[in-house]
């Protein structure tokens, strides 16, 4: 048996913790698999000594990161610190400088900092291994970008942050408005520090720009992608997508278009019955499209102690196995910059609006449409005993620039009653 | 950029040509993603000279594979025969003494042969690779194999076969009975020469007994598998069933308990509301479970010259790539010979029977069940103008030899107006 694999662990918060449980636990099977040991030789921490529900008595501490990731006796530096500035991309830094391999779960680092980091690894002969910064314990990046490495990628779609997919199933489910399940989530510990991050749609967006870099051998480029949280997602739409056979999700997609790389997070409809709509709870779901293996779909757990820790021992053992993969599936040089698509790829739209009760008035919303260009597939007036009538629509493909401008000519018409809701329809 | 990786593919039906395609297509961004041109040197199929709609004038032709898996000028012997003695075995013999690499989709080949492979393999220092072999276009054994690795596997189960599935979902869909949607099905094309691989589970028992060796460390033992195909599944069960909120999948399970190995491949009840339950056509799904990871569900489609070459192109690119893995995971020496475990875990049932129309014939069976420790989940008869009374029971969690007993009980108390059919509820 070779030598071992040893391992410096910086950050021991749940998934730390469970890096090192799952180390101690599977020594012998760990051994076994990769052809040698994996194990733990320094850890670090911001306070030393708490209760940790681990024993990590046998390891050497690190006060400092940065220190722990030079250390001579490490073969990889286990980040798991988070944040895209501060000690953690420092000892990231450091680490890689040193030559030394890094896995993180830190999505962040990687989606701001991911391609100068991909340079630096490769400048020094390093892997940079980040699974678990995307999608929790499932192997989605090496689904992409091993296990499809044949097909063209054609599209990635994700609902990839799972506080929002509870949010929103929670509010389907007992017919709860917004701020209620939010405040909800709060109380049960369910969101990030900053809770932006999560109902932001920026937790989610970082893990796309990955994934939409590796797909598409792309510049890591978060800053190009289009964003939309869910804070504006009403009970209302929620309620009457279901009547129309959709469920809202926050989702992802990525795809590569004539017009550039369209990337954009933001609430969508998908059909109920499809496995996207059927995703509840805090489950993520990636759905991976290629020219010669059609969907995948890649479903599991997002975040959680088990299957984060899981994910960064996938990678682990990955370098102890000598399996050493690019940072991005390519050489950090032979990415590109994408041109981002100015506008989105034409789809389906869901409308909601009221109307003011008098006659003629959805003639003059469905006379609007057709002046645009855009056509109807379905359109629901409901009974009401408010001087405003609700209406649905649902349109066939149009372009999001037509239907904002049919939106503003909407407007001056004098027959709404309040502004038009339009909500993507994703083709999944 | 290094040498370009040599392929040699052997057997040229759709799969074959859909790696040609590919290769062919994708030149550029392959060897972007490699760091190195793959190409194709030399084909080689039963006939020269048919039109199988791709170019292959530019590469040597053979005429026996066992000529084309020793060629000096190749790195990697791809192929895809098919069939489990013959050729296909004789010629991956020869890749592999000859020291080149080999990536096949032959599952047959590899359930039966697989441990003498991998020695083999390994002997000479060559990798044997088969992603290909195991639910067409889905990653799964690299999911299984690299991503979980630093989880302890707890059961893998899975839909591996589209074409029993393809019938199930039919015969639910259009209330169609077993005989009348194979005869569709062979008619459609759908079956193989042999459909006893397909309908009798084999075909679908070759993966999992592949998937099996992977998670538990254990070498490949097909002959140690309990398999039942759906020959004798009837469009009254499938009806009954969903009335009772499932619906039934031919389903592989392979678990590791304290008896021993579990590994089966039957028809089952799974809930309508699962992922698995609902898996609708041709469509896979491969359920891994680990110790941290939890469930993760990976659905795709499980055939077709698309996603089959994409399977072998996700191996290759591996090996273009570099990285090298043990055929099972780890060495071929480490892999134990599994215990298989006499009598399957314990399961909730699905019971179905006639009973004769008179006092007291449903207080029988009940009492049966009871005096067999069997509890009753659910009951209902339904109403009839037959002298017999349908009865539909789903029992609590039992054994297969309590349920076994019992129903041998039954046959003596004289109420029972036919056989009565069972069948495992899975518990997903």
């Amino acid at each position: 048996m070779e030598d071992p694999l040893k391992l410096g662990i910086a950050g021991l918060g749940t998934v730390g913790i469970g890096v090192v449980k799952i180390v101690q636990r599977h020594a012998g099977v760990l051994a076994t698999r990769a052809g040698r040991p994996v194990e733990i030789v320094a850890v670090s921490a911001r306070t030393k000594g708490a209760d940790r529900g681990a024993d990590l008595s046998t390891y050497d501490w690190a006060d400092d990161p940065v220190d722990l990731a030079r250390r001579e006796d490490i073969d990889v530096f286990v980040e798991l610190i988070g944040g895209e500035e501060g000690p953690a991309k420092a000892a990231v830094e450091a680490a890689l400088d040193a030559g030394k391999d890094v896995v993180t779960a830190n999505k962040a680092l990687l989606a701001i900092h991911g391609q100068a980091l991909a340079e630096r690894a490769e400048a020094h002969g390093a892997c940079l291994r980040f699974e678990a910064a995307v999608a929790g314990g499932i192997p989605v990046i090496k689904a992409l970008t091993e296990g499809l490495a044949g097909n063209e990628i054609t599209r990635v779609m994700g609902v990839m942050n799972g506080t929002c997919n509870y949010i929103l199933t929670r509010m389907q489910d007992a017919g709860l408005d917004y701020q209620t399940v939010f405040a909800e989530a709060e109380a049960l510990g369910y969101l990030e520090a900053d809770p932006t991050l999560d109902v932001g749609g920026i937790d989610a967006g970082h893990k796309l720009a990955l994934l939409a870099s590796i797909a598409f051998g792309t510049k890591v480029d978060f800053a190009a992608m289009r964003i939309e949280g869910i804070e504006r997602v009403s009970i209302e739409d929620i309620r009457q997508a279901a009547d129309m056979g959709y469920r809202v999700k926050l989702l992802g997609v990525a795809q590569m278009t004539g017009r550039g790389l369209e990337s954009r997070m933001s609430p969508c409809l998908v059909p109920m019955a499809s496995p996207l709509g059927q995703l509840e709870a805090a489950t993520n779901m990636v759905v991976l499209e290629g020219d010669s293996v059609g969907q995948i779909f890649l479903r599991g757990a997002g975040a959680g102690e088990g299957p984060t820790a899981s994910a960064v021992m996938g990678d682990v053992m990955d370098i102890a196995r000598g399996l050493r993969m690019s940072t991005f599936g390519q050489p950090a040089a032979s990415l590109t910059a994408a041109r981002p698509a100015g506008s989105s790829a034409p789809a389906p739209y869901y409308l909601r609006m009221s109307l003011v009760d008098k006659p003629g008035a959805l003639a003059k919303i469905a006379t609007v449409l057709g002046e645009a260009g855009i056509s109807i597939d379905r359109m629901r007036q409901y009974g009401h005993t408010d001087p405003s009538a609700p209406v649905l629509i649902v349109t066939h493909r149009a372009s999001r620039t037509a239907l904002d401008e049919a939106i503003t000519a909407m407007g001056a018409t004098g027959v709404l009653a309040s502004e038009p809701v339009a909500l993507r329809i994703e083709e999944v």
